[in-house]
């Protein structure tokens, strides 16, 4: 690989896109971050991002605003509450209310976008079926269709010298394997953020959908969630 | 048709835009209108979407800020000069200076969002490989790859509730049989605009690609332009 191929990496300030990124670097490339302010309510999470992407060591981080408040209908963006302590197998059963309309198929274009401009061909997302069975669009034959529009969409693909390539390599991990991962490639997990509902000074709620496989995870891979939890 | 079958257009102030959607009006839709300010240097392109939306009777206009600035690389939205002086058949060998990265997608991907909200099966897009043919996401194999990859990504797609079409009317006119085509359908030209680099009162140069493409559009349906142009 050469010494500064780039990829683009969807970083959101939680854990699984901080593993991502993690593992992109290990892979050699050189890092094109992109997160997204969307109106959630968790903006603890773009703090967050700005630390991993410092952490990283990235060569470029973009914070792209998008309003999908206009749109409504997601617990995330809106009023609607977010649900607690459900049981963390429920959990992935139906679409779940934090789900946001299109919300990966605007990230990975926005995505899409900066790869083009950067000549990257690889594009990182966290997407996960497992733990996240109730998102249609974090599943392998959304992403698969999304690559193939993708490389019949942008000049650089279309006349050759691009092929785009979404990267998901958390798809069938479960949390505690991603944890483990992160952990050998140097992950600091203190850095990153999870919560849907987090305190006003950042602190995670421990009892929302996130909170809850996040705590589950650390608990599999064995060690204590270093984020801090409001007492 | 339900009298409330509400269909998702993109509306850019442009002609293109504005023929599809009285296409859809007339074949019995609700409208809802979305545009995007994307920082691009013609903004009485914007002025002339909210006119055009009115003029069409959208039950709801979305106006979504994007800034595709960040990102850089066209002269539709960075200082790059607009060409002007090309012959119309020089327009749309190779990808041109005007090209935007995955500006299709991205527009697309919102659109998806709105149409998964308001349960809008279908999405207009003015679409049209045959004098656009410079942009990669103005091609049929493009808005098909779209479609598939939409009806994997959003939830009321992937539970059977919607079958996301992108309906691409115009792909294969020229730009004469768009005007006429308009024409029949009430569309009042006057009120759009196409200019890349109009001057501050809006009036259009007459001399980039897409003047010369609209002026020679209007030629071809026998009838003079009713926007107005600097003199």
């Amino acid at each position: 690989m050469n010494a500064d191929t780039r990829a683009v990496v969807l970083l959101s300030g939680g854990l699984d896109s901080a593993t991502v990124a993690a593992i992109a670097r290990a892979e050699g490339y050189s890092l094109v971050a992109i997160t997204f302010d969307y109106g959630q309510r968790h903006r603890a999470e773009l703090l967050a991002a700005e630390q991993v992407a410092r952490a990283m060591g990235v060569v470029r981080h973009v914070v792209m605003p998008i309003d999908l408040r206009q749109f409504g209908g997601s617990a995330l963006t809106s009023d609607i509450p977010v649900p607690k302590g459900r049981d963390t197998d429920a959990i992935g059963l139906g679409i779940p209310i934090t789900y946001v309309p299109a919300r990966n198929t605007i990230f990975l274009s926005f995505a899409l976008a900066l790869a083009e401009v950067e000549k990257a061909a690889d594009i990182f997302i966290g997407a996960n079926a497992r733990d996240y069975s109730g998102y249609p669009d974090c599943r392998p034959e959304y992403i698969a269709a999304f690559e193939q529009m993708a490389n019949l969409a942008v000049a650089e693909a279309v006349e050759g010298r691009l092929k785009i390539r979404i990267r998901a390599p958390l798809m069938e991990l479960g949390k505690g394997d991603i944890i483990k991962k992160g952990l050998t490639l140097g992950v600091d997990y203190g850095l990153t953020r999870s919560c849907y509902d987090p305190d006003a000074s950042g602190r995670a709620c421990g009892r929302c959908d996130s909170c809850q496989l996040r705590l589950k995870g650390f608990a599999e891979a064995g060690m204590p969630d270093p984020a801090p939890y409001a007492p």
